[in-house]
């Protein structure tokens, strides 16, 4: 019983259960089935009855009567099959009920679209269905698609068939997406709606359609995230391209999404964070999930981000180049020897550096596109190539033979091709799409399919730590000593620090400290804002005044550290209601708020990991030793952030620890100031 | 002749040459004329004979005999009409003497396709066209077009009739252009290609398309700027939408434009501030352009960027509200009153801030789209509406007239209305179209819209200053006191220093000055980096150690200045070769090279555009009082800038002049040291 709870808990673990009656039924109800086409219940029917030649349809109406030729059941239990799966279409009031009937009369599998229960009832509903051993979609959703199955249990998307599989939190952003894969010539293999996600998470879904063999990439909208951890281990396990819509990115875009779906929005940083760990490639909007699935599903992925541009034609190498200059392609310089091979084969006035422009080369020849690509794919300086321009409207049969011929060279030696074209209904176009080349009209798709391609490459998925490891640590108290003191035994070298009460003890500690000394406040919480700092105190009579100055109350009297010499970082672990404990560096002092220079991970982050967090900053160089300045000690940084990391998910009643600053200079790292924040209340996970 | 060479020097002048023989001449000549019509002079003398019911057209072909039913002639002396354009489609060796054959033949506008004549021949051409009083085109241009006057020289385009005036510098990109605004509905009124300029540069032609009424908008594809100062000028007076298409914002992408047509590319920095001045709207790709062109020419100016974003499913407002904020739009909160007001019209789960979600209202009834919008429009909280997501789908009659309601209600209230729905070929999406709002597919185009209005709408073109005010000042050497003396004779407060050759000259300082003191080694560039500088140094002994760790050579003793209680940014003027000086003020000291936080504007500038430039750094809030900091002298920085600015217009000798670090305290601004560099050749302007 105690491993069925566990499973349940935690739907990414190795027991985590079959979506079989959800996704593939042999019987299904719709209860609420209604004769109105123009309503949803009607519409249900429809979509149900499309696959009755695959399984028994049992149509349930209060008032009984035929709905679409087939005859209807005034109650589940009058149906002459039990139903695998019942999709209750009702008022919320009767939801319950229709559960209740539903688990009595067999369902394995509950499919609740009706919305509008509260969120106490919601959870209770998914505790019965889940203690029933069956499974709860919903409520609040819009329903389930199985493209093999011929389930269709969502009709009011027209999801054209394809590999997609989607999971998806808003039906018109479900809408939209199956029309714009349709016009990109992508379909679906299966959808299913997360709604208010009383039972079934995201994490279990990803898990199924992982398995689902006609599922070759998994696409995302998701605004509330549950059990983050669950989710993050199932994308990363899934062992096929995740593409992940995540809203929220600027205020108002949280603010949206946590009144539609009462969901606790994730921090975008924090999400970024989990898609990195987990493998899973983030987007915006659904055209660029559409542009990320079909690249991923038809592209190859690149060894690295070295992209060579060509073309016919110059201003169009000018604009890929600024456009995958943004998307965080890199377009290296070429070396002089194969410079010297290209301007072998291309006129006298073209130009051989990259972005390559053949500067009517192909007009004289249209071989000089072969000649040229060869060249770059055996030169090995080159991990993907974009052609730009002109390409596909020469319109010759030796331009289709070209494409084939650009096409296979590509292929064989592993290096992505996408060629953006003015005539991508050319044949030359054709003959690149069918043998394995990515086309687009529009240099923006191109290059964005490049990016997700490079992102997914780079991404191997690494295994997500879990939330909570080792024994808990009892918990610490609040305020500045105990904060202090936490963080020095996880292992953070805290500056020489004593609390004194009055005048005199000040006096005392910093003749023991020596001088020159610093004056904390302890009263208020951002001791600095309040005035409630004094550094650089050298003399006993700069403390009184110090002392006179500051708020009344507790003090600490601390050893001046050598400001000058190091650049503040800014280390801390939080506690995301979502996905667990997650490291923070960062740049600190002042320049922190405005530039907001951050890298954030997944708690707990070994040394190497946390070394590489800070190389990411864009103060990285500063520590690295640009011009002119020391290299400081960048691992003890590291150290820092890995310690504080691993005490995070040992002490779940921490929500926030912070060190800030945190002084980086050659010969160390050293905490300077500490913060502690308790969980208020029991927090998930 | 001294007033006509200066206006050919100042195309921006008020005497501007008139381009009538060029866009609408009453004869034409096609010298290169070919039967072939795979080769350019064949699809030029078909083109040319387009026009044939408007203007007689001449055909030039060295052997003579007919072309496509027209007769040829051997030379432009043979022509029965005297030609007032002639297009020269000839080899390049053939080029002079075909341009001294049309003007013999009475010319006055030349284009010329042909490629591949030298910088210096090219530059001569021109001027011996424009000594002649004609207007030469080109060379390496793809010819002109004018949709009204049916004058189709650039017949490898086929462009779609409209309102756009296009001014390229690429043949494949205008390609590109005329095939996106196909799909977009949109058309052009002219073309012209820009070609090496060796005459007519983009300012004249701005000039041109300024005055031609069938033009209502004017594109831009610039890599070499020219006279920048003119093409700004020229932008600014054209009193219509200029957006202007501008690669080379990445390192490679300035490789690229520099290759493609000898351009010297302009740091994109100071193409955008350009922009500011000049009211240009600036995109980066051919698709942004369109998208730009569609947006102002039909869509209204908003009068800030608060937008609103409303529609009927939550996940597309979350989208909607993502998107925009990227793109630099406000989702402002809402009053209490609106909301209320918003509540009583939505059903209880709707949201009624900003994104406001209907929740399924317009499902109820499709007039809450109206009730709604009517709250906002009236409620004077909205610069803009964005409807996102379903509408255009519901399908009824009502929805129609609702839709003609909202873009009514819109108009009159002067509110821009973007639309975005998934069914924009509805009878609700066509007759919103039809009523004056703009619809699209995609959310990305539809926020890009909203942008381009609002961009446009904030840069009312200031008068653009010339790049040379006033008295030239006298030369001034190069050197650390010479610049110093510079910038303070402009008006810069520079910190106390004295020069010294010796250790005793530099005790003698310090003495005068008073310690702590600074210590400067002047031998090399970049003084901090070479540990050429020691800063508070506190006594004699000090002065001793740091004197003999410096490298040897001259120096500068200086009174320390107090960098804890201020923010050091950095102040300078650069003389950009094509649009003359600019002045630059950013985030100095180590921080200034890895966040790059700086603002760019074109010199001179008054104090108060230079304080908002200061004000527009990210850094802004250090300066003004951020966390309890105090606030900072922002206006003696400003002044500083200005001054520099000021300076650089009457100093045409001067390349770069820095004031890096400008230490601004909360009493005032300090510079702390200066660098000049002399321009090495005579420079334009």
């Amino acid at each position: 019983m105690l491993v069925c709870m566990l499973q349940q808990l935690h739907p990414g673990g190795p027991g985590s259960r079959s979506l079989d009656s959800l996704f593939a039924p042999r019987s299904v109800a719709i209860v609420g089935a209604s004769r109105d086409p123009g309503k949803w219940g009607g519409l249900l029917a429809r979509g149900a009855l499309k696959g009755r030649h695959r399984r028994a349809v049992g149509l349930v109406n209060r008032n009984g009567g035929e709905i679409l030729g087939s005859p209807s059941y005034r109650s589940l239990g009058e149906l002459p099959d039990a139903p695998e799966l019942v999709v209750a279409c009702v008022p919320a009031t009767f939801l319950e009920q229709t559960v209740d009937d539903a688990l009595a009369a067999g369902a394995r599998a509950i499919v609740g679209i009706s919305a509008g229960l509260g969120e106490a009832e919601e959870r209770a509903l998914g505790e019965g269905v889940r203690e029933a051993g069956a499974v709860l979609l919903g409520p609040n959703c819009l329903g389930v698609f199985d493209r093999d199955e011929e389930l269709d249990l969502a009709p009011w998307v027209d999801f054209p068939p394809g590999e997609i599989g989607l999971i998806a939190q808003s039906g018109n952003l479900s809408l939209e997406l199956a029309l714009l894969a349709e016009r990109q010539g992508l379909g679906f293999s299966r959808f299913a709606s997360l709604g208010n996600q009383a039972d079934l998470e995201a994490a279990e879904l990803i898990e199924s359609f992982a398995r689902h063999d006609a599922t070759r990439l998994i696409a995302l909208y998701v605004e509330d995230f549950r059990d983050g951890r669950a989710f993050a281990r199932a994308a990363a396990a899934a062992g096929k391209p995740v593409v992940l819509l995540s809203g929220g990115g600027s205020e108002a875009g949280m603010r949206a999404a946590r009144s539609h779906t009462r969901a606790l929005v994730t921090d975008l940083t924090v999400v970024d964070a989990v898609c990195r760990a987990a493998g899973i490639v983030r987007v915006l909007t659904p055209r660029e999930l559409i542009d990320a699935a079909k690249a991923l599903l038809h592209g190859r992925p690149p060894r690295g981000r070295r992209l060579v541009v060509l073309g016919d034609g110059g201003g169009h190498g000018v604009v890929a180049a600024d456009v995958a200059t943004r998307h965080g392609l890199k377009l290296p310089l070429l070396t002089p020897r194969l410079v010297a091979e290209l301007a072998a084969v291309l006129p006298e006035t073209a130009t051989t550096q990259n972005p390559v422009d053949f500067a009517g080369g192909a007009e004289q020849d249209i071989r000089t596109f072969e000649r040229v690509v060869r060249l770059l794919l055996d030169s090995g300086e080159v991990d993907a190539l974009l052609v730009t321009g002109y390409f596909g409207g020469y319109g010759t049969a030796a331009e289709r033979e070209v494409a084939i011929a650009l096409a296979s060279a590509a292929e064989r030696s592993g290096v992505p091709l996408v060629v953006h074209s003015l005539h991508p209904e050319s044949e030359a176009a054709r003959a690149l799409i069918s043998s394995g080349a990515l086309v687009y009209l529009e240099i923006e798709p191109a290059v964005r399919a490049l990016a997700a391609l490079a992102e997914r490459a780079e991404r191997e998925p690494r295994g997500i730590p879990a939330a909570m490891t080792g024994d808990a640590l009892s918990q610490a108290e609040e305020g500045y000593f105990a904060s202090r003191r936490l963080v020095s035994e996880a292992g953070v070298p805290m500056v020489d620090a004593q609390a004194v009460a009055t005048a005199e003890e000040a006096h005392a500690a910093a003749d023991e400290l020596g001088y020159p000394v610093a004056l904390k406040a302890l009263a208020s919480e951002h001791k600095s804002d309040a005035g409630g700092v004094v550094l650089g105190i050298v003399d006993a009579a700069g403390l009184d005044a110090a002392y006179r100055g500051v708020p009344a109350g507790a003090c600490s009297v601390e050893r001046m550290a050598p400001l000058g010499e190091g650049i503040e970082l800014i280390v801390g672990v939080r506690r995301d209601p979502r996905f667990g404990p997650m490291l923070l560096v960062g740049l600190g002092g002042v320049y922190a708020e405005v530039f907001r220079d951050v890298a954030v991970a997944l708690a707990p982050v070994e040394a190497a990991e946390a070394e590489q967090l800070v190389r990411s900053l864009r103060c990285a160089p500063l520590l690295e030793g640009a011009r002119g300045k020391p290299v400081l000690d960048i691992a003890a940084a590291a150290r820092a952030a890995s310690a504080l990391s691993h005490l995070a998910v040992r002490a779940p009643w921490l929500a926030e620890l912070e060190v800030n600053p945190l002084l980086v200079t050659a010969d160390g790292a050293l905490g300077l100031d500490a913060r502690l924040v308790l969980g208020t209340r029991e927090e998930r996970p």
